[in-house]
């Protein structure tokens, strides 16, 4: 069924996500590489609007269950609609963030367990899994020593990085569950260099040519 | 924790469940019964945008399974922030339409399967179920009938019967796996007559005095 390659994006906020995708899009565009880009949570018209549900900040009593829930509705949507069509045209899928930051924010660092974000994604695991899950291997606090560190007397900032370490830990936790398909992307360089550390993951498992 | 009393309402369209929800609120209000009423989808004001969603007639394409998540996502967050409230403070809380819906529409019509209408759903299965569901048990056909018949030139009408029967079949399924929990209400006589039957249904179950 599937023929093109699905390739997948995560890592913790400030790891340089958006800079390495646009690096990763110019590389395809100058090499005439079939892709399309798409995003999570969203990526497909019906997913956009449960996008919209999950990141209304009204929306600030939404129960851990129910978003984990909409994450999943929005997901399969995105498969069904965008994902899967586009590999079966032989496409290569870029897509920025997946279930893995399901398996990250929501199993891990939200407490909900791996089996339960497992079982509310098993059409994504059964019929939509990436080739290969780019994952931009920095640690929050690396992440805020890069950007000039953070306020030590701002509360909010350092709860956020209590909840971004455990992000990093569940990434973590994912990389040993499956190393066959997540590559770690050392980044602690400079962003050229992480670019090229990607390019090479992706000849080395044969992702692009 | 439970201490209210949960009650719910069920049935195809055309069964007349608006009516005996409105008989029924008179009731409660003529004999001062302390209670909630509220509906599925929606209910609460997360569930309420999601419900949105689901009803939006743009949003033609949703798949199935997405459509399932939706519902299962809506209700997690009514259960959470309206139902389990109401029952703590002791009320008895009277929903229009809850999982057996799902059950009848999505998992028996809609062909995804209890077992997996019974996994996304399982935060309503282990911690708020009803206590009693008041299903109206007539069939669409009979419900036609009583509403002066079916156009038999009118294909979608009867394309809407065939799948229409199947979610009674469904509900019939249902009432099978849980007779201790679901009440068949014979609705085939008069108005008055089948508020009657709910309120005997009520007290032969002690819901009510």
């Amino acid at each position: 069924m599937k023929q093109g390659k699905f390739i997948t994006l995560e890592g913790c906020e400030g790891a340089g996500k958006s800079l390495q995708l646009k690096l990763l899009k110019e590389y395809f565009d100058k090499n005439s590489i079939d892709y399309i880009y798409t995003r999570e949570p969203g990526g497909a018209e019906i997913s956009e609007k449960i996008r919209a549900v999950i990141l209304d900040a009204n929306n600030k009593d939404m129960h851990p269950v129910t978003e984990a829930l909409l994450f999943a509705a929005a997901r399969v949507q995105h498969i069904e609609s965008v994902i899967l069509p586009a590999l079966k045209q032989g496409k290569i899928v870029l897509c920025d963030r997946y279930i893995d930051s399901s398996f990250a924010y929501q199993a891990y660092a939200g407490g909900l367990g791996y089996d339960y974000i497992a079982k509310i994604n098993d059409r994504a695991i059964t019929t939509c899994m990436p080739d290969i899950t780019l994952f931009l291997n920095i640690s929050p606090a690396d992440a805020f020593k890069r950007k000039g560190g953070a306020d030590a007397n701002d509360r909010i900032e350092q709860n956020g990085l209590v909840f971004h370490e455990k992000v990093y830990a569940g990434y973590l936790e994912m990389l040993k569950k499956s190393p066959e398909r997540i590559v770690a992307i050392d980044c602690m360089g400079e962003r050229k260099q992480t670019h090229l550390n990607i390019l090479s993951a992706l000849k080395e498992r044969g992702i692009i040519g």
